[in-house]
């Protein structure tokens, strides 16, 4: 695709990266590189990947260098949603040695985990490439870093769900039990709702997909079907709604499931239990 | 142990939680339950462990509901720190549905990678409960939550490293390589650290860790050693230091590293890849 | 309607309320209540409106005497959304009197617009009750307080627009003319949205309506057509996509244009220039 | 006058226009934009007036741009408390599309309301600007956006009341109904206040008047009164003290109220209820 | 005085008792109570004086305790304002030993240093007791605290000055050399004012003294004026404003300046170098 | 010693500053300097101590200039660390006179305290440089600021202590008498002490003293023991562990106790009650 669509707010990025900074450096800053390193020395590193993956968080490895000294200087060699080998240069980085050492353990921690995302859904995404489905992240976040991590999943080639409560109606079991079941807890939403508002509704078996698509909805969350469930079920819907399948959802079992003609897959695993990418920062000699 | 020690300061969890609930709320709150579940609608129901693991972060849980209605209850059935198994009740929550409903995911993004990191403590604690040695973390932590984490880890049986860059020094690699040498950099960190600051230093071979132990230092990272190293290591350091084990430590090669004799085991895994406990919050009927 | 759906979630009020009352306390504090009233004077005061209109904002003006003295007790007698008479009394509170007078201006700076805003709302939303149309707000609001506007935008009986740059699309003129017109622009926008993120593109002419309508869209922005070119847009839209009608809507002209058939009417001047609903607070001698 | 007195600390505006944007882009950032504009295209546009007015909050709308991206020009045309026709060119603005476009609506939502507010308050200071009388706002402002609104009245050429509760001291009729009385009221208040608080009493009669007068204040609020009474208060006062009339003080009334002599006529409306100031944001073909 | 005017917004002390705490706990909390009390102990502790002096800040001491454990009670024996022997006990607190250890300090480091600014204004203002002058202190104040620190100086009988840049206009010897003297830079501030914005002039000279008194002014600061220059200013003055004497005021100096006839004496020593009182923690064994 | 380490993070000297500048600017800015000062007018000025000490703090006042406008310069002529002189010059700034006089008080407010603080310590590290102690400062600071006190003692030749409750663990007399004993107390405290958390214990007796040796312990603090106790316990711990007193330590005190042969003296005076440096701003003619 030609257009960029990556974007993240730099005011968001500087908000999380000073908090991750606050933190490290405590009260009394990195006391180490303070006692043991001259003022006056200049490094010249590379951020280098030791596995194979895709790269997300660049933005917020350069905003930890940039906000503990500005005179440090950071050029991607790789962008943000590539895929890097292992060995492969991502950045390098020069400048004064003292806040390159302060500010490393605080970019690796936001590039690390957020490329360990993006690697885990491109996984994902090129299992499924010859269907039409798409992956797609849930709101099993960490707090504080939702719009990071969403980030990296669109890195890794995979869409997003909601970002918050707000933004979109999904209504889920406990909801319809609430509710009095699909077609009351369907009729609520559609009162309450805005014009730019979607709603979802989770179903976990067929004859409450048949309630909801009599209702009309914009999108079904099909929960935990089995292959057989969700390849009638995307009969019955027959493109009148989007097909969501969630549940278990791993690299293994994710091309059987896009087979069946779902349009999206949605994997909470992507955002709370991938494996971070193994990134490191090497001083040249 | 008889003593309490697993102290979580509460302003530090109200801060962290404010600010997941705040991310997730948006600027319009909860559409879903407020469009679809009455006002007055009371619920009960339980935090219920899916599968075997380790308790961590039932004070997050609770801050999420509190926050959101403080007519929430919140019961703990299973503190902290304890071992559970799939099926078990871990809290019970009785209380106005909608804010249950609207807290849920934030408490669980909090209760379930807490106890995932544990979960996996426990699990080479447990390895290595034959050994002297003690299973700890790193400051390979998530942005932000790095108490919090570090709490899991004590929960899980494992020993807290370094906080920050502030409360003890670390001289790694590249410290070594600017200050000129082993000695070099000790004797620059002895000259600045307070008295109350303790100092380790990383040693990748037996001759620098000889050069070390004759300067005298609190405690050696030995990185990635293999196992006759280590040993080797432990007996030339003799007791005069605390001896740590560092680089791919796993449940599978933590028995053999910790049975060389070394003190600390430490793992970044343990915060940044640790799969999340899944815990679900099922209602009563 | 039966459900309620005007939530305002406390962690949005409180912050907001806070921010408020620091701006007034400054540095020292009300120092004319300090200086002449006693700290032992408990006062019984009403709110009460001056004037006919629709309340909003109690919630801000209950927490604004809880955070300035817990001791103040404040009991609804008319609930946000209600209509209110001239002298008609909407709260009753009780309390120490210094604390009363010291947040009585800050809670009154909440009430009045917010009232202000529900008020206006609801006089155009009685206007058009004949027809199909609802009255919607827009993105023109007060800069920290959106999400209190479109609160009482909903008490007034109006609908939502979107919460902020991240919730739907919004293709505009400049857009358009940027993206080289609406098709290549609605294809850029459906291949970057969430399957939960809804489209709306503003259309000026019938021609760029077509456009539009070929390409399919979930919204449409009818951008300043007169009466006859809004009645030709609905007879084409004919129920494929939402029609929305904006550009001077005032309460003179909003029936007029809402009985052309269009689903919407958007109106900045809801939450930019409605005028503050004249509440006061009486002390009862 | 020649020297100048508008000055806005820029700490304030850029953390008024920081929670602005970060309102406007939530979690996601302005979706739109990202979608259909490509990184590389750059525009050129004017903020333009709509209407004839006064122009306020420059500072606001230039720190909303560069905020977003420090790229984006802004150079302005006709300054803040200057007068502007149907039509003028306030500012022109050149950068990166994406960022003028996400940064446009925070950036109008700011400078729109204050150029209301101050051509208001221009409309009145030309109103009465053969007497000696000035017009001056109240507290009666914005949550968190006082300093604003102040700054806003005093470019439309009047003059700024109380900025908060603690810098001056204004006994109103309920301080005086606690307090026993006018004379134990301004006894209470001058023993307490500092030696550069200044003293304020609100009074509706010529009785009231009278027994302030006799115990010395410096400024009188005179509430509601007609003008038959104005005149007489100010011939009472006789310039030992400030006469400052209030209550429903509009274009049409103020000439009258300012023509007794009074010298200052104070206004909520400039800042609770002002219309907005229609500027707009064109882009050049 | 029988008014009570010692208030101090809780909302001010909370945020500055927070920040305190958060400052204290870092990241890890109490890591010495954690470990060597028992959860369950309690404990009963007095808050007493070492020395002689005047009680200032308990509600910061109260708020310490309270926002680590709302279960400790906190009961004032002696109030601010107060003064204390050595050996007074100034309140009882009453709770779990780890949360009172964990406050402890945090308590005492607001206490002690506001008792020990209202101390030193007691002490001169005892004296100069005899005189109608009365003592003050200036912007020389910790910054972050100086609501607290002004506080305190009224809690020792003193009075406050300006509490910032913006509530009073203050001309100093710079601002008179850039206006070009006092009669340019009196009419330039008098042209700004607001009404309820009192001018104070620094003078030198009685030469100077006699020009800003021609022009007339709301208060004169006579710097560094031997005792005969100040006897002569205040015959020149003679009542038509307020005169204050500032420059190397100390207890001792003080009562012969007083005697001079001066209204006001301010002292910056007061905020930056009053030393604390010395108040403890004793646990009731 | 050769090495630099006096880092003083950036990120922790702006957030400081920036709650200085705005306590100080209030909602209106400085009123003075914007009335009388021209927008176009520039100044040179220098900072000039007044006598003799130590500076410390100029981060913090170039920081404070730089954050009312960027255009002022700032260069340092006497370092932090360094000794001046009555009449020496620290700095030279030249800029916008406004910004320059908007800023001042605040950046004195930090560099003439902490510069007090400094020289406090440099007299004390002074009168004991002919033995083998070092005097260290407490957690009895401002609240805060206690970051920037520390660094100022570092800067008067002083060694810092716990910087929070969470970097070391210190066993004082009450957690002593909960714990039944210093050796329970020990004990426990090894049991929760994280491999780099050093231990210290205060002890007020030889007896006490001899337990605490027996059981082990990396510092001890030896609290207001007379100078034959002192010389005791000195010869009791024989390098064994940091021998530290603590108790009056003052100017007159200090050697004698030095003399002791321990290893640190702590004054929590230096940080609580050091009178500040005198140092102004002086406008060059």
């Amino acid at each position: 695709m030609s257009l960029p669509r990556m974007s993240l707010p730099y005011l968001l990025v500087e908000q999380a990266v000073k908090a991750g900074l606050l933190e490290d450096i405590g009260r009394a800053g990195d006391i180490t590189s303070d006692s043991v390193v001259p003022e006056w020395q200049r490094a010249t590193c590379v951020l280098a990947s030791r596995e194979a993956g895709v790269v997300a968080g660049l933005d917020f490895a350069r905003a930890a260098f940039a906000l503990i000294d500005p005179d440090i200087h950071f050029n991607v060699l790789i962008p943000d949603a590539s895929r890097v080998a292992p060995g492969d240069n991502i950045a390098m980085i020069e400048g004064p040695a003292r806040g390159i050492l302060t500010a490393e353990r605080v970019a690796l921690n936001f590039l690390g985990p957020l490329s360990g995302i993006a690697s885990a859904t491109r996984g994902i995404a090129d299992a499924i490439a010859h269907t039409e489905a798409r992956i797609t992240c849930t709101r099993k976040t960490t707090p504080g870093l939702r719009f990071a991590q969403k980030y990296a999943v669109r890195c890794g080639g995979g869409g997003n769900h909601r970002f918050g409560l707000d933004d979109a109606i999904l209504i889920k079991d406990n909801h319809i039990a609430i509710a009095g079941g699909i077609i009351p807890a369907l009729r609520a939403a559609k009162r309450a709702a805005g014009h730019l508002v979607k709603i979802e509704i989770e179903v976990e078996t067929l004859v409450q997909l048949q309630e909801a698509l009599a209702e009309g909805v914009d999108a079904l969350l099909l929960d935990n079907m089995d292959l057989a469930n969700l390849r009638e079920a995307v009969r019955m819907i027959s493109g009148r709604s989007i097909a969501e399948a969630s549940g278990r959802i791993t690299p293994e079992t994710a091309p059987g499931i896009a087979e069946t003609g779902v349009n999206l897959l949605s994997a909470g695993w992507l955002t709370h239990s991938a494996k971070v990418l193994d990134i490191g920062l090497d001083f040249e000699s």
